[in-house]
């Protein structure tokens, strides 16, 4: 009567509109490998339990393999009736292999086995996105080290405030990228744990080994719930959440590039091979990479935002409305995923303009702190050190001067601490060097940082190790 | 040296991934239709005020009507590598007609191009939505109209309220719709401007006529300031904000939907042509539509976000962020139209349960507030009156009755007020019948509802004819 | 037993942390004017259709008139378990004048009564706003004028573009808030909008005249469906889009006002009065307004993000869900009327550097443009024309000279077409003067656009002025 | 000239409104403990490396616990014009002790003061979320092995599927809190970082011991970047991730609650101290508490969308839209707060009405996977049995009959299979304890679950016992 997998009770067929919107597979054939991966391993517990025979499984599992090998060399039609990729793939293994397949959905559901496939699925991506995160991150920390010596102005409210090294400047995003690391390690662990043999949700009442599947599909974890199995999309969330951080980091970091490239302040040059013209304007060379990845931020949070608002008010335990966790993160995904792609080639690439940082550090008041410093020493409290030279800058603005071109005398009728040693105490170089607290803008402390860095990458370069050894149960 | 309509002034060719990345064509070629049809316009434009010759023109018209007949067939190749829509469509002219082609972009951008292309599709968008949007709306009405008489309880808190009929209960969404209609109104509105003229930004030193290009293409108006042209992206977050009220409207009905189809409540049940079942549980039919309109609610709200978020903090005028305008504008499109499409399927086909919603209204305390009010009417304060009836309904929860089941005597200990008239004041048919206030739930009140509805209805009609009447351009 | 007004049912009393959870009276005491005016419209209607004597109506509208002033004057203590504005202001009441006070909720429920202030609120603040947004307007289209003849660079990717008058440059800022206000026109329709006689949700068997309520508070309509009007927010999300999107075009005229007050750029300088400093770094003048209006706009999303999300999913009608749309909304309001009185404040007191500006605009060669444009008049299709410019801009780049600088001999190795009229074509003043297409930056465009929106400012001022009116009703 | 405390550099003071626009007092009051704490340490610190004499410190030390008890006793006006905690305390304390007191901010700035105050009071807040939510977690593992034999029907799409526990079903939200608590403790690690002596970003040319001051507030780490510890604020971000997802968490038992309270699901009945009534229907006991946690989701999901909304896009370092980042993530730690408050009390008070559960779990087809099962330990394929099943329901439905009414004759029409043992394998009983894989639904592995989450308890106890002992530096 119904050509649907689950049709027995039913007495009319689907509208047509219907099976269109409810399928999922347009988008869900993205997780054949671990939908496949899964049920060999399904079918082998089954085995190993006495579900199924030795044959049985053997047949399955090798039905699973040749159906795979079709679907690599694009030689699989995917089926909107079929819904998704599972009824997909076991429809197609039950015209293969005849009975056998008909008894691989024992003690299963589809609640279980999507489950089962997104954790696969997330680890992979965890894995490759650890990779290029980290990538990315060694990337900034050798820029940053080949530019230890360059200073530029820091700011504060876009207003140039003390100098800093170019080195110190990119670290602050090293460090951002190493707490999204950190975030990623998390994702992982919500994504490592086994949902199979949750059933529909409440277990099953065959006598299955969950551990083994487990084992076989190297995870660190077993559902201890299974209606939780079932329902939990939290480490999707993590891993949005993570995702959107990390984009928001671009995008700052992107500002940064964008603003570096104007012609006001002219810090850098990207490379061609990082830049787009305008078809009307010939002179036009955009930073359209640094554009994209800090327009590319909203997507991001909105599919954060999404899922977030799909899975409020929700009682347990499926509800169709969680087959809309998927589209917004394979998005996220790629979008994560390229944007740290590019973004190492563009970073690596880009001339730096040493000479127009420089003068931007230089010629302006981003010594007046020092300035004040140099009073706190000679003993006056810092606040009334701070109203001096305010009235220094004040006066300097309007002579046209900067503070080392106003005269000693002229300093001393602000104060009579002023002496000699002032010019020294506000040289750009000073300015940098003196600031030697831990963490300050001083080039032994962005040495320092770089040596913390490189251990910290020695030590994700193992971790992306773990996690690729372990995903390569997808590819067995 | 360059494949680049643009690469003049470059030295190097685009990075392979990042020529992936910026281009656009994987989405925008649904544009194609628009972008095709606005070159027209603007080749007649150029013609007409002397900047082409009417040869030109017409070899360009000629030209773009072939190469539109070549997509519609599926016989066009897309080229990643010539970014966009425009662009490859542009280059395939060229290489048809030669020279004239080579004259097309000129006096306008890609700039003002895309808010071209973009206008005239939600333009299109917009008059197909209306039309859905009505139908459903008509739907609505009309299954209203169908359950005048059937009573259920209306509920506040998800407790039994009081009373009302299912007519004015769906009618509640009637009224719902009728405004996400004139939200879609405004929609158009700000659709219906024409941009181009505005070259990349500032206008063009070509005399060229904007208001011929908005005629031909049937605008209402024209932007009047030419950065505005390219950088407003106002009516696609109105688009956004109006469908993000609608799927919130939806998933209202949706929970309701999900609620009544359930065995607790028992009030509907769905068609099987819109229900699924389950891969395990073989008893299972599940009110999928419904779940799946309320899951997507996040998707559009996230689209909404998506673009704030893009667009916050842009100086002007074109930045590449805008890029992003586009894929989740896209989707909710497609979202909300799916949405619309199935919803009218679903709500037409149910079966009313009026046994069990009449049950429902009739089994609790619903006729309390009755009560009270018979109290008031007999000279107690209501404040008083809710006071006893308060009582009242402890009573008859304590001795495990109804109100109606309470004797008078019982009655009057609470209070001398209550007389022979009592039962009758508190029937379920008179709680509803009495309601007959401006918009209660007496049976007239919905009548005069569905009387005022069906006028819109006619007037929404007359819209959407004027709609498509201005769409039609996009055919010629 | 209980303390609270509606206990009657109930056995034990409400836990006190439950009793603080549930209670609005600490946000919603900013609705006492409205909700004591609805008062007395229910009051006077009450007594004109015969429910109360013309004695009680006047006795209990002379009493909410004391309250009110006892509340303007400070005077009156808001007690947390009386819940909400409405039960404070009723207990307060019925102490005061007695048993008149206790039939004062005859015929009306919370839920109505709580939707009726809010739409008064509404109606209000949307006065107030839409003065203040007309003002700011008004202030921008002042300033644009007085910069008619200031050229700065159009930008596109934050790289120099073309030329534009910094009034056309602000004038898109108006188109912008133009928009905004009719977008705030419609939020008043929604408000305007009169929900009392909904009762709890199913209208009320009481003989009541709701046109009579509306008329008293100059309403221009009355809900059609009882239900609808105690579960509609849709005019409250409506005024968190129109201010999500408001705060959305302040962030980018914010984002230009900081990039404008850097060193780099040095466009303005902001009034001492309207910027700050720091706490340690003596030379720093910072744009902290335009810094916070582009912060604010986070918060601004994140309301309309929330009450979409709390809107999501619920079933008919009032659920208590539906308390949280209060605070986001007050919020919205203050941060709109702040951030549009601040920025008129800042933009009439900058400085405008216009030496800077045109420095910058003719330091590079956002004059490209009009050089291809130069060569499609003479002949040459604008394809080939943009390439040859291409090729001279890298020449000049290779060379580091302006276009204006290279001899017309360079020139004509790229094409014969140049001749001795270029240079006169590709002056500064020449490139903003020759952009007379409509809405171009020529400064007659400017001027069009200035009186066009003149005439729009007058007839906002009738439209705030009708506000204005009607909102006197809140005074009375 | 100016009152303000960096006012040197100014000619003209602040607009007034600007004034009220910029400050901060109104809300980081709230920080006042935790600013004085750091300050404290800071002069300390600065005596023990010179720069202050002990002497001075001292007096510091002294003056700023006066002004402590003098805020805690409500005995202090905060000045607007002071725009921030920091600068009303120092100015107060300089008033105090005189001259010490202008030194003290030597070597900082109030970008890394202020971030100091954040982190210390997260630190806070996370050990006092972290004891609510693990009573709430304690309470409801106590309510589950209460309800351990309480069956009721498990659902999916809200439809009945399988039986399932009580304790079954609430453990599934042990799994999530627990989760929760996790998450919570990364956020302690990111608050955990000391970030003084950044100063403005570059550090501090003050031979100052950032390390003395970790230390001495028990600080885990030292941020390892000046420019990061001003502008990070990931740990904020993760904290409002984290509250979403709690409040998602909890959404979804609201919306359990709310089902179970109604009078067509009527599973529980909620304590009378935790539930309110109506003000127009005396018969009305609404579960506010649920519905208002279910609400508030919005508004913290919104907190997070505005803090992302804020931080996109800012160039290095502090830029003043961060001063945003409070007010958000205040209102969230007291929602969550209160929310975890007021839960524990209305589950542990809540009554369960078994009978009902176990009506609703046996009164359908909640039995048919169980049959299905049956078929297949017969032999059967998987997917056969399923359709077989599928008929059997189909069949029940049309002559109204339950699967367990069905005799065994006409089951024996469906499949051969079916024999006397048929009855004893889908009884509720058998369903439930037949569901004995790891995480099912038979009692055992309830009680497993139990002891894993008390081992877990006991874990987290010894955490927050942590978390305590390093707060406590906030009362030295």
């Amino acid at each position: 009567m119904s050509s649907k997998l689950w049709g027995g009770r039913f007495t009319k067929t689907t509208d047509q509109l219907v099976e269109a919107f409810n399928a999922s597979i347009q988008f869900d054939q993205r997780l054949y490998r671990e939908d496949i991966r899964g049920s060999m391993a399904h079918a082998r517990m089954l085995a190993k339990v006495g579900i199924l025979t030795q044959e049985e499984a053997a047949s399955i599992v090798e039905g699973l393999a040749a159906i795979r090998a079709d679907i690599d060399a694009g030689e699989f039609e995917f089926s909107v009736a079929l819904e998704d990729i599972h009824m997909n793939i076991e429809k197609r293994l039950t015209d293969r292999i005849g009975a056998a397949g008909a008894k691989l959905h024992t003690a299963r559901s589809r609640n279980d086995q999507v489950s089962l496939d997104m954790h696969l699925y997330m680890r992979r991506e965890v894995g490759e996105i650890a990779a290029l995160l980290q990538e990315l991150l060694q990337a900034l920390v050798d820029v940053a080290e080949q530019n230890a010596d360059v200073i530029l102005p820091g700011y504060t409210h876009l207003q140039r405030a003390q100098p800093v090294t170019l080195a110190h400047h990119l670290l602050t995003y090293c460090q951002m990228l190493a707490r999204d690391f950190r975030r990623l390690e998390n994702v992982w662990v919500g994504a490592d744990i086994m949902p199979l043999g949750a059933g529909a949700l409440a277990g099953t009442t065959f006598p299955i080994d969950r551990q083994h599947v487990a084992d076989e599909l190297k995870f660190g974890a077993v559902y201890d719930n299974s209606m939780d199995a079932v329902s939990d999309r939290d480490y999707l969330l993590d891993f949005l959440s993570f995702a959107s951080v990390l984009m928001m980091h671009l995008s700052r970091l992107s500002e940064e590039i964008i603003l570096w490239s104007s012609a006001e302040f002219g810090f850098i040059e990207l490379d061609d091979a990082y830049s787009t013209g305008s078809s009307m304007m010939p002179q036009k060379k955009n930073p359209d990479v640094a554009e994209l990845v800090r327009g590319k931020t909203g997507r991001v949070y909105g599919h954060l935002m999404g899922l977030l608002t799909t899975a409020k008010g929700l009682p347990l335990t499926y509800n169709k409305d969680l087959q809309e966790d998927k589209e917004g993160v394979f998005d996220a995904i790629d979008t994560v995923k390229v944007s740290l792609s590019v973004y190492r080639g563009m970073l690596t690439t880009m001339r730096v303009r040493r000479d127009r940082m420089l003068q931007a550090a230089s010629g302006d008041f981003a010594n007046a702190t020092d300035l004040a410093d140099y009073l706190v020493k000679k003993g006056l409290p810092f606040r009334q050190a701070h109203e001096v030279v305010g009235k220094a800058v004040r006066h300097a603005i309007e002579t046209k001067r900067l503070l080392a071109e106003i005269p000693l005398n002229e300093y001393r009728v602000l104060s009579p601490l002023f002496e000699e040693d002032l010019l020294n105490a506000i040289t750009i170089d000073e300015c940098v060097n003196a600031r030697r607290s831990l963490g300050g803008t001083a080039p032994q402390e962005a040495t320092r940082q770089i040596a913390v860095l490189r251990t910290l990458l020695a030590a994700q370069a193992e971790k992306i190790a773990v996690y690729a050894e372990k995903n390569q149960v997808l590819a067995e």
